[in-house]
């Protein structure tokens, strides 16, 4: 999503959008029937009407229903028709599958199309020699632009800049500026504010278009720009400048290189796709999965949710070999076998619960060291609260089931302790992890629900042990 | 945050921004401890001078560091230099133990300097009656549109709109246009596009400010404005509504009341705002918590969380008389207590693996009925390589762990079947849950677990009865 299609609403289609998605908004299956059809029997006219004016978004969804020849076969059937800033929108891997398909310079031709941050989008997927063979088949002005951004590390404010802007100086009137902009064919197609720099392009301040709009034509550029507090470093990471767009509400901010050069601009749109990307990292890392896409093969995504298995497996043999020390204590009462994995459950539950609320309250920035105790004391509150009442409860049916108050009363103590433990451990390991720049998100599971294990079937199996034996 | 604020860069403060935060991004000590200390000693002049010229989300976050009544002494130190926008950034919890200290004719006045939809954001946290009293205490106007955005259901897009628009009939020039937008006074502090309507208030279409730049004072506006496609019901929920919004990458849209007559409009920021709460809310139900805050006390946390810890129980208690079915197994042969937590949990993890993907996959719309068939082939594959992967390898440890080729072979065969299993379940489960309109999110874990417990403990302790039972 790009400047470039900024509030430029699509140019209204011959079928009524509510026919391409259905209720569920996903592409509705009558819709990709015809495309379907349409492909197979190369009806070019039927695909250029329709498809030619979906928007790029919707022209994503679409692809992303396809089988992958059917995309290849698409793009070839509508040739300049066909929108490839919808490459944009969706997995690398359809991306990929359909540029691959494509000659050098039919891809050089597609990019002259884009926006900079869209064409950036493809050409960064690209290997270094078609790469370099699409930039040179490139007219320079752009293939510069192109390479200023591809020279930004991945995933800084750099890469994701778009390269078109309106920059006037500040001496300049409004007068001049507006006929600037009528005249200029070179602009952006869409663009939020104008910004003022000097003739080294330092950049001086930046001016909103509804100030612009609202001043009378005489007025000097420099006498109602606001100086940018909120300039961006080409090289800050891409979630930063995210952050700082959407803190302040700017609906575009400058992106200023080592000289404080104005050499880009992040917009709005750009922001919300990070925001959303960030986010969506945070859940899968929660549930132990890369960043694998719905279109990976079998054997990529096995390999990528391997990693998180084998800790996995390495904590649960830890918590075997505990289990293994009171193999006496189990072969004697066996209920011990039958309950133990009740209050390492429900710690491991408790655990999650409170880990969940940190790693947010983390990424939030809603938690540091200073408030941190505060958050210490009210967890191990609801951990103590939460472990009695349940400790009572399961103490009950355990012991009403075995009809044994003993052991009751075992499962009732090891609950607590448990619950308590569970509390700490959901906390503390994502405070530390993040203390020692670990992505708490990523590790804290394991080692929570490994704490809770080794805790759980210690406390209940050893007091068992220790109760029984004295008894 | 609003259209009011969006787009206009906080004015300079005395300190640079980087005295207010700290490298982590978090409200700086020395910054906090000042600011206390004027507090504490009733600096008024300090408090205005400084705390008067933070952006509302800096101002937030100050406050959410704040002890309460240093917050509800602040606010009656500032007077009006402090801006009630902020009350919009921090926890409701803290919204309302400021508000609460208010009378309701400083909060009235307070709602004044407000824009509409943040003025709702903190009425609809009053009770009825301060509601109520602090409406009539507004003029007219405002107390008309506040009571409109207040009519339409919480989470909707009338809820979350911002009133003030600028709006113009179709057959003005872009002269009047502009003329218009110079002199009236009433109009928001800051806009994206300017909308078009007939006499009767009904939308007609839109302008995008840079449009109107680049065309020439005598034009029509209505042979510049585009059909707005994307007007958004006052009715629709709010994600949809952010959906939309993002989906056609638009800095506004127009909201329209069931006659299409124009009532409002949502901008972007509002869309980021949702687009992270949103995200948020799929993150803790996962996680198995509530739309708790951290500012939330002790015993509203512990009754949130006990929900779901209760339905674990219940499943736990349902493995836990499965392991019974074969106590007389285990006590022949404790080395299967001692490994049976490990079947079970690497089948957990598995499924969560797939489940999250799963989730994620819905809530972006990237799975449905249709394409459910070629996701669930790719997950019984992953399900089947991970699975006979990690047979291997814990068979082999188990086997020589207790000496015993049969137990090594039997926790192999339950692996692969329990891994197997739970990539079915990972996947079956939150897509049967979305078909019949429940959240996947919330629930799938549970179930999720429940089946990989009772699956893994079935399978391993059935398979060790039945082979040792046949020898």
């Amino acid at each position: 999503m790009t400047d470039e299609e900024l509030r430029r609403e699509p140019p209204a289609a011959p079928e009524p959008e509510s026919e391409i998605y259905d209720d569920e908004g996903a592409v509705a299956s009558e819709f990709l029937e015809k495309v379907e059809e349409a492909i197979e029997s190369r009806d070019e006219s039927y695909l250029k009407d329709t498809i030619g004016h979906l928007h790029e978004s919707e022209l994503g969804d679409l692809l992303e229903e396809l089988e992958n020849d059917q995309r290849q076969e698409l793009v070839r059937l509508m040739g300049d028709a066909f929108d490839y800033t919808a490459l944009t929108e969706v997995d690398e891997a359809i991306r990929m599958s359909i540029v691959d398909a494509m000659p050098n310079d039919k891809i050089a031709q597609a990019l002259r199309e884009l926006d900079s941050d869209d064409a950036v989008y493809i050409l960064e997927d690209l290997d270094e020699e078609d790469r370099r063979e699409v930039l040179e088949k490139l007219p320079f002005r752009e293939r510069i632009r192109l390479r200023r951004s591809l020279d930004y590390p991945e995933e800084t404010a750099g890469r994701r800049m778009q390269t078109e802007f309106v920059a006037v100086p500040p001496f300049w009137t409004v007068g001049q500026t507006i006929d600037y902009m009528r005249e200029d064919e070179d602009l952006p197609e869409s663009f939020a504010q104008i910004f003022v720099i000097d003739p080294a392009f330092k950049l001086l301040g930046a001016v909103d278009l509804d100030r612009i709009l609202r001043a009378k034509r005489p007025e000097k550029i420099e006498d109602i720009m606001h100086e940018t507090r909120h300039a961006i470093p080409a090289e800050m990471d891409q979630e930063e400048a995210a952050q700082i767009i959407e803190q302040y509400d700017l609906l575009s901010a400058a992106v200023v290189d080592s000289n404080d050069r104005l050499v880009g601009v992040l917009t709005v749109d750009d922001v919300i796709d990070i925001v959303q990307q960030e986010a969506e990292e945070d859940i899968r890392r929660l549930g132990g999965v890369g960043d694998e896409e719905l279109s990976d093969k079998v054997l990529r995504t096995s390999r990528s949710r391997v990693p998180w298995l084998a800790v996995n497996l390495v904590t649960a043999f830890l918590a075997a070999t505990v289990i293994e020390l009171f193999d006496a204590t189990i072969q004697q009462i066996v209920a011990l076998a039958v309950l133990m994995p009740i209050v390492a459950g429900m710690g491991g539950n408790a655990g999650s619960q409170t880990m969940t609320v940190t790693v947010r309250a983390l990424a939030t920035r809603n938690l540091d060291f200073r408030n941190s105790a505060r958050i210490i004391r009210r967890e191990l509150g609801v951990g103590a609260i939460n472990g009695v009442v349940f400790a009572v409860l399961i103490g009950t049916v355990a012991g009403l089931w075995f009809s044994s108050v003993d052991i009751g009363g075992i499962i009732a103590c090891a609950m607590v302790v448990n619950m308590i433990v569970a509390a700490l451990a959901g906390i503390l390991i994502p405070l530390t992890l993040d203390r020692f720049g670990a992505d708490p998100a990523v590790s804290s599971a394991v080692f929570v629900t490994a704490v809770t294990d080794v805790v759980g079937f210690f406390a209940f199996l050893g007091l068992a042990t220790w109760w029984f034996g004295v008894h």
